[in-house]
């Protein structure tokens, strides 16, 4: 077997550089195809210099003056600006990193499903607010789905058997975040310093607020819901403070299937980077004699609104997922500036839902319009609590 | 598909009549080839009218007219002895249940694995004692061997996706029995009674005594050597006193995948049974939250020196285990017939171990050799600590 053909969209983001790190370690398995990042000029110049992919893509077309002189001399093709990254994304590989989070992340991985492979998917957004477009397409192209969500990741190694039809309910964990046991009164007075102190997970600050709201584990259960082909009533989140059992299947029989690790990215990924097979890593070992104690209780809805909200929109489907993702984003960025308290990001998120519904989405282009509506409207709901 | 034959070794015990009831849960997917019963006459008669079997063999030929008396107009084809257990053992069938513990099961296990199809194997003494002859019969008869203990079975669920070359380690869970937290002086002065009294699993005599001496965990520990093909080192045993994760696998990549349920053996017999389908069973399912939590701890060798025993004979190899397992069958049998203490076992046990060493086994015959000498020696040790 020849070297497996790699590209990585968000090469320069968190699970990119570990992707990188993997594929720095089995030097002899890989190539990559493409390399795609932000705006982090000097990083995808490093990465370009030490993985030598066929092309290396900026995609804020000012910073490419920057890139090619970064990468002056060293005989690497490069590009810039939104046509070059999905021109680059849907150049045939036998398996790409979709990691670009957020709504810009949509139509580079949407090119990337397009030209069939695996798809390692780490953009769970993308997933809810387009995941029918997306769905089809992936079935269309023969491309496979290969979860790195660690959650979703989990859940698939638990299915290995491959008896999905004998699945009564799957299991999402969720450590429960900062403030799992804080009444609501003091969930109130929540500060963003405080939001950001994540017990077990160390990650960027949208998915800290998302993992201390509950919204986080609400787009996992929609993303769960799409990737798995299971209705929100098979789709159970457990609070288990330790985050050791990341996710498990319950099968007809009485079985039980779990995945359990470290709390370390590496371990999705590398999963999804060596399936079927597996690779070693570097990743510390789960040590359960030094943990000692695994513990598990029922998520509170009450507290939590974002897991009721996640479940309507999944039930209502059509437009309401890419609406709750949307809202969402712009009332966690709107904490984060201090604009609004710590409660109001399920608020504001439940009346643009309210006020948005559910319209059928039959293709990208009406994703990003319902994307760009609940935007505006969360916008102005902010603005209006921060006056 | 037509219908899957099933053989059932064992049928009036504990395993077998549980192996039935999930037949009788599913009467168009299964029929009976043989059902061989030991002593008990009123069952297996009573299965034999349910289920219709080619042929039901008692294995004590002095019960045999009791037997067809009990069959009377039934139309059913009846046996009893020696020769029809293995002519019976020996006939063409999809699926067998090997569930005849001790000495006593060898010879018929051997007859079932050499007419081929998949073994669902509930005897680890035969696969301790006779392990070396037994795999290269399953081998040369290209049978498949499913595991049934339920640590067993756990691994090979969580092994599904094929990447054994990839196991760092594999984890055998102990509940620890009633003496876990038993001092040694506490553990001396131990009775018949309390040693019966296991904290999570209801199971016959010997094997509640086996699991208080952790016997049963160091039995485990070579039969998941001999069934994985693992060295010592490589099998870890975790004291897990709730026994809800009952096996586990380590992966090169960092990730542990785990099978958990409630203690209920029809899940583990579920599995043998469908594999490598699922079916649907009335087990009780696993509420996590109901058990809220589970603990681990390193298990304690000094007090439950069967666990090093079991190690030894396990890296001796030949006729080691072989001797270890005779020798225990016979001491606790003394404990049970209070002849000698709960720390005595043991002690029988490595003295038997000491002075028999690791004979080469070839064949059958060697394995019952060694069992006889090691019952013989493990009897007059017993007697004279009776005196």
């Amino acid at each position: 077997m020849g070297l497996k053909r790699l590209s990585i969209l968000g090469s320069t983001g968190s699970v990119g550089t570990q992707t990188l790190d993997l594929v720095a370690e089995n030097p002899d398995a890989y190539q990559i195809c493409a390399l795609i990042g932000g705006r982090n000029v000097k990083l995808l110049a490093e990465q370009a210099r030490q993985f030598r992919p066929e092309i290396t893509v900026i995609s804020d077309e000012t910073l490419l003056p920057a890139l090619r002189e970064a990468l002056a001399g060293s005989n690497l093709a490069v590009a810039g600006g939104r046509e070059a990254v999905l021109e680059a994304a849907g150049r045939k590989a036998d398996w790409t990193m979709c990691a670009i989070t957020g709504t810009i992340g949509l139509e580079p991985t949407l090119a990337a499903v397009r030209q069939g492979g695996a798809i390692a998917f780490a953009c769970k957004e993308s997933m809810v607010s387009a995941g029918d477009v997306f769905l089809r397409e992936v079935e269309a192209a023969g491309a496979t789905l290969l979860p790195v969500d660690s959650e979703h990741n989990a859940i698939m190694q638990a299915m290995a058997d491959g008896n999905a039809k004998a699945v009564d309910k799957i299991v999402l964990t969720a450590s429960g975040g900062p403030f799992l046991n804080h009444s609501l009164e003091e969930m109130r007075a929540v500060t963003r310093e405080a939001a950001l102190r994540h017990p077990v997970w160390s990650m960027g600050a949208k998915i800290t607020i998302d993992s201390a709201t509950m919204f986080n584990k609400g787009l996992e259960v929609i993303e769960a819901a799409r990737l798995f082909n299971l209705p929100s009533e098979k789709i159970e989140v457990l609070v288990h403070p330790q985050s050791v059992i990341h996710g498990m299947v319950c099968y007809a029989d009485g079985s039980v299937l779990a995945q359990l690790g470290s709390p370390d990215m590496r371990i999705p990924i590398a999963h999804a980077l060596a399936w079927p097979q597996r690779l070693a890593t570097q990743a510390p070992r789960l040590d359960l004699v030094q943990v000692a104690k695994l513990e598990f209780h029922a998520p509170d809805e009450q507290r939590f609104p974002a897991l009721r909200l996640a479940r309507e929109a999944l039930t209502a489907g059509g437009g309401a997922p890419a609406v709750l993702n949307a809202a969402n984003e712009i009332a966690v960025a709107a904490f984060l500036d201090r604009k609004i308290g710590f409660l109001d990001i399920a608020g504001i998120v439940e009346s643009v839902m309210q006020s948005l519904g559910a319209p059928a989405l039959p293709d990208l282009d009406a994703v990003l319009a319902i994307d760009a509506q609940a935007r505006l409207a969360a916008t102005n709901l902010a603005a209006a609590k921060a006056a």
